[in-house]
């Protein structure tokens, strides 16, 4: 999709989709970058060292914008919303953090993880702090609801972070599993994060509802893909950091479609370097060999390409103009990567 | 103290203090436990039997406690203050799962510890998890002031755990950085704990900073005599688990004073076991030779008495009666343990 040049959008060096967004809500996402710093903040300065390494670490504040971008969709005119955009990105990156200490990860986003630089004892502290932020930034707006949305949304991460680790190095995981895992650790922050744009605004329940079909659809698509791109040889001649999910024995759909359509002798391979984690070298890239031989990252692809399309669908309640373009094109920018 | 016998207390087997606030919200207290049962409940199996090894493994239920005695001190006679009292005890659990990977502790209360039995991984994420419900069950009882208090008290309890870790193994940490940590990790939500008691029953400000008052100060009784207990010989006696601040080299006051008040040859060995973590059998019996010639024992106490008396002494305001009898006598139980 080509984007359209647009008067008041920032000059554009390799313009992507999410650019449109982007210089739509720009006087937005600067006042919620202005919130998460100030917010972050603590006399213990630990916190805002840790917090700040991994705020600043060049995460794309996808969250945040789809929150701005939804209430903007809705006709809201406050500023309630920036603080709910950061709240959103606050419970994200405190989700982050446990993360990388559950996963025992190094890199993220191909830099040192938080808690490879600070440790895992701060990691888990300071994303505790990050989360109660979030629910103090919430209060202070004054939306039962929303807090009601997000607190639920937060239980559910957690509940698909639980299951995923009880699926781990699990080949006989079915998809059905695994698309639960994605619904809850992924799809329902994007579905709170466009939900709580249309309660800001104040709209109907049908309006609310259709925000989050189309986060949820989003969330999954985004998860699909980046778990496509976690095997992607593309993405290994960028430089982007591959194999993750395989060398922690983490069961995606991509091998999920490759161990049911493996042979004895692929299934061995899966059961070794997966189950019982005993990797060597060469085996990531017999790993993308296989995954690409049963056509198995076009095929997630795919799918993720159907929930794009629902999500895009969900939006049609809303009229035509920038805002809703725009979040469409997010939609193109979550899909359209190379794999 | 002795406690009254009263007519309407359970059966009375070597009484304590807390038996007659037991006593006083029996009723209530079966209904928090009913609520936490059935809110730490999940699809997700793991969640439950982690969370429920924790919520059942002896713990006294002293904050949730606190909430309830609180409301009743108020007048209050509606049944909010049950929701709210479990959602306290989640906040305080979840903060237990977080602290045991934190700390790497294999025992809690002389029991395996949750981490121990399910693994960080599990501990972080059903924390997690229990935090995200606490949160839900304030938002269904519809108080913001409440989700004010207990989202501040949160962020403060982190606060007070990452000071805590900038703190551990340095011999030069200040008796004020001391009381800030443990006024942050322990007395924060003890204070909340109350507070809310007065915001659920509608109460003025001036109950509300009253009972926050006596929650604080309790809290850091509270602290200051457990810290005591993990260098006392009597403990040990019991059979109670002893030492794990030591192991751990975590800086407690009854350290702070005994570093202060020894020899070069004292502090070699402070610095050696707790700074280097560089221990042999025989020194925890070491150290708790030294802290007892010191008398540092005896007047860490002796300072948790003097905040028990500051938070009887908040308790003025409100009229005598079995409440607040019961709320005076949970500041003997406190203080009242055997060193």
């Amino acid at each position: 999709m080509t984007a359209v040049p647009h008067r008041d959008a920032a000059p554009a060096v390799a313009r992507t989709p999410l650019d449109e967004l982007t210089a739509l809500v720009a006087d937005d996402i600067a006042a919620v970058n202005r919130v998460i710093v100030d917010r972050m903040d603590s006399p213990v300065a630990l916190i805002p060292q840790l917090a700040g390494y991994i705020v600043q670490s060049g995460g794309k504040r996808l969250r945040p914008l789809l929150t701005l971008a939804s209430a903007r969709l809705c006709g809201y005119a406050g500023e309630s919303h920036r603080a709910l955009a950061a709240a959103v990105e606050f419970i994200h990156t405190a989700t982050l953090l446990h993360d990388d200490v559950v996963d025992e990860s190094n890199l993220r986003r191909g830099l040192a993880s938080a808690n490879a630089v600070f440790g895992n004892q701060a990691s888990v502290l300071v994303g505790d702090f990050l989360f109660s932020r979030a629910f103090q930034l919430m209060v202070e707006q004054g939306s039962l609801e929303v807090l009601r949305i997000l607190s639920q949304a937060s239980a559910i991460i957690a509940e698909g972070e639980v299951l995923q680790l009880s699926t781990a190095n699990d080949t006989a995981t079915t998809e059905a599993a695994y698309m639960e895992v994605i619904g809850s650790k992924t799809a329902a922050l994007f579905a709170a994060a466009c939900r709580i744009g249309a309660v800001v605004a104040g709209r109907p329940q049908t309006e609310a509802d259709a925000l989050d079909a189309f986060g949820r659809d989003l969330g999954i698509a985004f998860q699909l893909v980046d778990d496509v791109l976690d095997y992607s040889a593309a993405q290994a001649r960028l430089g982007k950091t591959v194999g993750d999910d395989f060398r922690e024995g983490k069961i995606t759909l991509p091998l999920i479609l490759a161990f049911a359509r493996g042979d004895a002798e692929e299934r061995a391979f899966w059961r070794r370097t997966v189950e019982e984690l005993d990797q060597v070298e060469g085996d990531l890239a017999r790993a993308q060999t296989i995954v690409a031989r049963h056509g198995t990252l076009a095929e997630t692809v795919a799918r993720a390409r159907q929930f794009a399309q629902k999500a895009v669908a969900a939006l049609a309640p809303f009229p035509d103009g920038r805002e809703k373009r725009a979040l469409a094109q997010v939609v193109d920018f979550v899909v359209d990567r190379e794999y």
